[in-house]
């Protein structure tokens, strides 16, 4: 395979999935080929539709997503997946568990599953999904999933920047619903009981409905999220889910608000970006001053804190455009 | 009480567990008068013991943590804890089964419990646990406990940059050496096996002797961190994992490295905090220059990928100090 840019960017284009994940790689790792290839394959992006799942651990979100997959495969579609990993050092063992049930797909050409870890991402865990989802979107999958637990401030952009955000809620885990409320319930655009045979999925149901029911008052006039009930392991519902799906894109389309929705993400990664370069570019500056020193040696002597002195210091910065 | 910088200042300082909870909030909301009183409070921060706990979920970390501040209390020591948790906006339930368990000690004013969410920190949760961490010292609290899950970047820099960071193995959770070995062996200065009256404890025991035996003989002068046994819920073990606290915490003094560890701690905020500052500087000098309107266009048109468009803006910047 290719090593440099341009041949990466090519093999990207011809749908290669070996060439897809070198460039998530070199994205990943920040390697300068990696900007380059995905200056190129840019203006071939856009076209995806962009599918965000979140709930808790346990909901059976893999099994979900694993069953969309053969849905979305039986209707013609190329499939995408970026699954995102809880990432604790220690808990590859569950980790292995839902990529091992991933493998119903994995000598599909059509269908490509990339995991990433959340530790140590340069520039975040948001900016290196959304580099993925690029990449997925330039190689021609119509729809790119992207799953994850949806802890933390980044995991939240990332399924509140989806075209469509299905939250996914399972009888028996304890307070789900209030939950909700606290993070995501804004952020759904298609609420889903899975394991909808289990004890406990009527009361779970009725909690969901009066939420919902109480959120369309606040927005009467918005896309009113449908509340499905799927058994993901034998894959009853997930038919309707994709219908539903289909609908919620049909929508988007017919209202601009797909492209909105793609605009609101990249510029979200050029926020993320140009706040990272500059506070590349002013601590470089910055250590170069003796005020950095003395400030610095004030702070270890107790003499002033890190707030006062980080402020000092940018307060007599001063900054120039041409 | 007093609703002022100077005032709760005074009453952190005072060792009111009240004025050290509003500094707390105030510091985590961005209130600018949690500034003005860290500043006030500062110069008598550096003497707490840090310690750091982590480990996989399940390890009993909590209780763990519970029997430390008994036996820490039996030694006559005021003991703060941060609890960081997994923030789930689904993790209610076990959350706040961990905060009931340490009720033990809720009546006892020289200890003083706070819980950080991870979610939706301004500067990250690093940067709002060593404001909480500063905000304990202060108080005069001998120990400041911090228990975490260990998961993510932040987690791993807080861990990193405690006094004595204890690692929490158990038995029966899967292939835990190794995952210690992918994150947290660097960094571990005490290795504890809790639930030690667990099937698998020698198993386990044998393993992380070698992993340690190893880590030896990379760093031959170094601490040999103690590999320690406990049954957290009895109190089993706990007095002598304290005992080896103490002597790692002799250790640090004598050679000089507490203060090191407390310089590397203050310089690590203070770069996050110039990192931040930096960057809402140059956003907000960005977003009033035509170019960078004309860039955002561009990108949205499909012309420019946002990697290219943050790296134009950021090269035509010129930044001085007087």
């Amino acid at each position: 395979m290719s090593q440099t840019a341009a041949g990466i960017a090519a093999g990207v284009l011809a749908r290669e999935i070996g060439a897809g994940a070198r460039l998530i790689r070199w994205l990943e790792e920040s390697d300068p080929r990696g900007r380059d290839a995905l200056a190129l394959i840019y203006p071939h992006t856009g076209r995806a539709h962009l599918i965000g799942i979140t709930g808790p651990p346990g909901a059976g979100k893999s099994t979900l997503t694993n069953a969309l997959i053969s849905e979305q495969r039986k209707r013609g579609r190329r499939v995408g997946v970026i699954a995102i990993d809880p990432s604790s050092p220690f808990s590859g063992g569950a980790v292995l568990g839902d990529r091992v049930r991933m493998q119903t797909h994995a000598l599909d050409t059509d269908v490509f599953i990339r995991s990433m870890g959340t530790r140590g991402q340069l520039g975040g865990l948001s900016r290196a999904t959304f580099d993925a989802i690029l990449v997925q979107d330039a190689m021609g999958y119509d729809v790119v999933i992207v799953e994850t637990v949806g802890v933390g401030q980044d995991e939240l952009d990332i399924v509140s920047l989806a075209h469509s955000t299905v939250i996914v809620s399972v009888p028996g885990l304890g307070d789900e619903v209030q939950a909700i409320k606290a993070g995501l319930l804004e952020a759904g655009d298609l609420f889903v009981v899975n394991k909808a045979d289990r004890e406990g999925a009527d009361a779970l149901t009725r909690q969901l409905e009066l939420m919902l029911h109480l959120r369309e008052q606040t927005r009467p006039h918005a896309w009113k999220p449908p509340l499905m009930h799927t058994t993901a392991l034998t894959g009853q519902g997930v038919a309707a889910l994709t219908d539903a799906l289909d609908e919620h894109l049909a929508t988007l389309k017919a209202s601009g608000a797909f492209t909105q929705c793609l605009i609101a993400r990249n510029r979200h990664m050029f926020d993320s970006l140009l706040r990272d370069l500059a506070a590349q570019h002013i601590l470089a500056a910055a250590s170069a001053q003796p005020a950095t020193a003395a400030l610095i040696h004030a702070m270890q002597a107790g003499q002033i804190d890190p707030y006062s002195a980080a402020t000092q210091l940018v307060a007599c910065m001063s900054l120039q455009f041409p």
